[in-house]
Parts: C-alpha cells; structure tokens; sequence
C-alpha cells in the first residue's frame, strides 16, 4: 500500500513503514503499539517505533480512519465462480495489485452464482462503506444489475449491463478471434474450420465476426459449411472432429482450449497429425492445459488480469471509462506448436 | 451473515435483515440510513425501515462495532496462488461460507509467493484488528512462519511448521495413496505401477507410504523397479510411459491428474488402451482435466474446500486442533471410467 489517491494531509502509513523508519519488525511495532503484555521489547527499539509513529504520523487503527472519512479503504469484489477455473483468480490477483498500489484492500466474496449469497455479499460490503464495488462473472456475459450495486460506486467485469449506467470492462471477442484465424491463415491456410460454441454469449456472436472479418480482409470467401457448433468443452470438440475432417479444412480455429483438447482426442483416433495433417489453434489460453498438450496449443489469451486491473482504475477514477461502453480490452495471440507454417 | 457465535448482547444485524422486516429493498434501507439526498422514498417505507431498524437494534456501521470491540468481524485468508491453480479458489470458497456463517468476512490476499506482498498482506490485515488469519498454500508442504503471523489467531491451511505452535490442517497424503492404490487393487490389478513426483514434498512421502501400506495390507509385496519418478506435470508422465509398459504393470497410479493425463497421451503413442491395457488413477480431481480425459479419470479429490472450512473453525475454536499435529483430512476416492475390473 503507498499514499497514491489518498490525499497528502492524510498519507496512508503502515505499520510496515513504521517498522521500516525505526529499523525493527512488523511484530515489534504491534506489540509496543498494543502494549502487548509478557513481549519483551528493548527501551531502545521500543523508543524507536514510538518517535516512527510520532514522525510518520501514523494512526494504529486503520478503521477508525474509515470512521472520521466516511468511506473505507476497502473496495469490494464480488465474483460467481472462485473454486471452479482460475479465471476468476486472475482477474482477483489483478484486482488486488491494482488496489494496493492505491492504498486499497479487497473484500472478496464469492457467490457461487447464488443469489441470495449474492445480495449478502453486497449488503456486507456496503455495511463496510467501501469505496466501490467491482462485480465480476467468470465468462464474458450480460447480466442483470443486482439490487444494492447502485449503492456504491460500482465496475462490472467480464460483464455489461446496456443502459445502467454502469461501466464495464470486457474482452474483445471480435478482435481475439480475428487474432486467432489470422495466425492460421498468416501460416498459410485458406481452408480454415470454426468450431464455435452451442452457449449464446458475447463470445459465440463476437469470435465469429473477428472469424469472418479475418477471413474478409485476407481475401478468402466465408464458407459456412466450414462453421460447427460444439458444447464448449472437450467432449463437444471430440464429438465435432468427424466434421471436421469431413470438411476438408487444414486447420481448424476452436471456440477454446478445452474444445480444441477433444478436437486433438477426435484426430488422434483418426491418425491425423497437429499441426501437419491439421493446424489448432484455441482460446482463453487456459492454465493446466494449453502449455502442456502435445503438441503444446497455439491459442489467444483472456486478459483476465487486466481486466481485474483496469476495473479498479476505472472504479477509482484513474481510467475513464471510454465512449462506447463496455470497455473492450484485447486478446493477445500466444504462439505455439499446434500451427505451423504450410 | 448470521448471529452463530456473537454473543446474544450484539444481534449481527444486516442492511438485509431491516429490509426484510420493513418489506423493502437493501437500497432503499441504505437510502434511509445514509440520508441520501435525491432519494425518492415514500413516507411509509422511511417510517418501516425506522421502526426495523430501532426493533432489531441494527447499527448500520459494521466498523463502528469493531472499534468497540476491539477486534473485527474479518478473518484474513493469505494465499500464495490464486491465479494459476483452482486450488486456492476452492479453499477461499470454504472458507468464506464457514466465516459467514459465523457472521466474519474474508479479507483475502493473493502473495504470489513474493515474501514481500506478503508481509504487506499480514500488516494490512493485523492493522484491520482481523479475528485470525488463515495462511495457505497452495500445495502441501512445511513452510517457515512468516513475521506477524504470531500477533493474531493464525491457522496454517494445506502447510504446517513443527514447533511453532500453530494448528495446521492438510491433506492426509498416506490414506490418500492408500485410496488410490485399493482402487485399483480391488479392480483385481497386482503388479501396480507408481509414478511418484520429483519433488521432495509430503505428497511424495505420503503417498509413497500409503501405496506400499495398500500393497502390503493386500498381501502384494513391493517391487521397487515398479516406483518410478517423473516431473508433476503432464510432460512427466509422457516421459515416465516407456518405464511403465517395460515393467509389465496393469494399472499405474499417477501422482497427480496432470501426470495422468501425460500418461494417457504416452500409451496412445504406444497403442496402448485405457483401462483395457492398462488401468490408470491420478490424484487431486482437477478440474478441467479429470472429468474430461477419454476416458474420464479416475481420481483421488484434495479436499481443499474441506481444508479451508475446518481451518475457519479451527480458527473461531469450533474445532479442537487434534492432538497430532496436523489435523488430517481425508482424500476420498473419485470412480470414473480409467479403472476396470480385470
């Protein structure tokens, strides 16, 4: 935590600062803070930590600072899904580096798409004033205001909510998908399949414009008998394999990385090489998975990390929001073994 | 939230709970207490939120409490992973709704492992007066006690440090591998292959120990040239494959999913079938990849929500720490379709 967006007449000292000015540890300032019975504390560390606090100005209780402003140092996160993919972990740790740089902790409550557990979440962190809200989704989705989020200064992340005003800070699924069929078709395909998802989204309709408008710009004709629906898991890219091949593509761009680990099961059965017989390529370049198949998967990257980030820049100011809302930040390619050159 | 272990004197009232007695939303509760200007709010719902809020005693600052009482209603939860690995996420998911049941709320940090984010982290929840701590890891190991943590009620979740007096809870590796290798003994299997890990770990301990505890219980004697050693990732497994089908095995149990998922992809190479040709069980039911394998992966689950719940109870004392040192939690067996009776 540093004293950015604090304001210089109240600087946001620690009692790490503290230990640091008077050269003892973090342990020692607490017990000679708290007079900690039975700590046994030299006179002159002791005197030290007392003329740090004196010089650094600093107040022991960092809540009763949020008393006498009206508004804590908290900024509440509420996310639908912690436990189940680490996206919502990555857009916790962006989050989290972006607020202490300002001087804020994050009150993180997972809802597990519950409710009600939703609606406490946000009472709790609005009984704790926190300074905002940030509410986010573990994929890029509409969604519905939940009651009370007006209450607070509030950033949806990975989510929108058209004509509520709020800001939101999304993917951009058109240009992440144009990024990932232009890798193969920088490659040197011109045949290239799409397997896109049977789940209505942002990113079913916006990863197959960027497919489209790649294509378009490359001079290469949209054949839509080269466009499947599969669930978007391993076994819906298992099960849309035969198709593919059917289809006489070269390559095949997956609607993510999952779908394109059942896409490399299906081929493997019909002992068909990647990326020599067919050339993969994913997205969400998702932890576990897209380093570690063989061959290690091409793919384009959710910035979930940054997403988490500039949502708290957004909330505290630092970033506006830009004209045309939801905010769209870019999915970067990640290259690696499962497309090469024809 | 709710009133479990607050003391009958101070009701831990919520926003929510006024809303409910006077029939109103969370916001226009808010809007009542916090005056705001610019609200539109009927006469009659002012009057309920006022008469709900005098009938519960509910005092709609949650920090005013704490200054009161000398200590919050925050747990803090430090972990040193949350973004990579669903580990943590699973551990915060539990312990968050053990705390909320309680009336706490998780102030969550995510380290990095970076020493210095985590001190900063420990300071930060020690100046917000926290309940506890819960310090995590985010795979089973022995860590030193970082400074600080000696100055509130801290409980060590998935790690452990003899000596320093603090309760730890983990994983119980050696009834874990005994688990996994039962499984395939009652499949009928007796030459069992084990790929352990390369790290020196108490997972590579334990379930070593409890593979040979299985072995020897079902009257198998063990045979080293049948214990191998491969990197805990997929590329391990993928590796160690040649060593398990020249040692005439019918099963292997692998010390992780991701080696599992290594091995599925070096018998392929071999055309070797599973569970047919050889039988296969992992450790940890990963999401994302034990579910999903073909076949679907036979598993032992880490019992992470387990860890972090246990370890808010053991934190409030709901709980008594066992008398060994640290609390082990079992790691249930998971049956999918890579195992087979012979």
């Amino acid at each position: 935590m540093n004293n950015a967006g604090q304001g210089a007449h109240v600087p946001n000292v620690t009692m790490r600062d503290v230990a640091k000015a008077a050269g003892v540890s973090v342990a020692t300032v607490s017990h000679v803070i708290n007079d900690k019975p039975g700590a046994r504390i030299g006179e002159d560390a002791r005197r030290r930590v007392h003329e740090a606090v004196a010089e650094l100005q600093y107040r022991p209780n960092a809540l009763a600072k949020t008393l006498s402003q009206g508004t804590s140092r908290f900024i509440g996160l509420v996310a639908d899904q912690i436990a189940t993919t680490p996206f919502a972990g990555q857009i916790i740790h962006g989050a989290q580096d972006e607020a202490w740089k300002h001087g804020f902790v994050l009150l993180v409550a997972n809802t597990d798409g519950n409710t009600q557990v939703e609606s406490d979440a946000i009472a709790m962190m609005l009984e704790h004033q926190v300074r905002g809200i940030l509410y986010s989704t573990w994929y890029h989705r509409e969604i519905t205001v939940p009651a009370g989020l007006d209450q607070a200064d509030s950033v949806l992340v990975n989510c929108f909510a058209p004509g509520s005003g709020l800001p939101a800070i999304v993917p951009d699924e058109v240009q992440g998908g144009r990024a990932a069929t232009d890798e193969l078709i920088n490659a040197g395909h011109r045949r290239i399949a799409f397997v896109n998802t049977t789940t209505p989204s942002p990113a079913q309709t916006g990863r197959l414009d960027g497919y489209r408008e790649a294509l378009a710009a490359a001079g290469i004709g949209v054949d839509d008998a080269l466009v499947f629906q599969a669930s978007p898991e391993q076994e819906g890219g298992y099960r849309a394999t035969p198709q593919i091949i059917g289809s006489g593509a070269t390559a095949v761009f997956c609607h993510n990385d999952r779908v394109a680990m059942g896409v490399y099961d299906g081929l493997r059965e019909h002992d068909m090489r990647i990326p020599k017989d067919v050339a993969v390529i994913g997205f969400d370049n998702q932890d576990v998975i897209a380093a570690h198949l063989r061959p290690t998967l091409s793919t384009v990257a959710l910035p979930h990390y940054e997403l988490g980030a500039i949502g708290v820049r957004t909330l505290l100011g630092l970033n506006r929001p830009t004209d045309d809302t939801p905010t769209r930040i870019a999915c970067p390619p990640i290259r690696r073994r499962s497309v090469q050159e024809l």
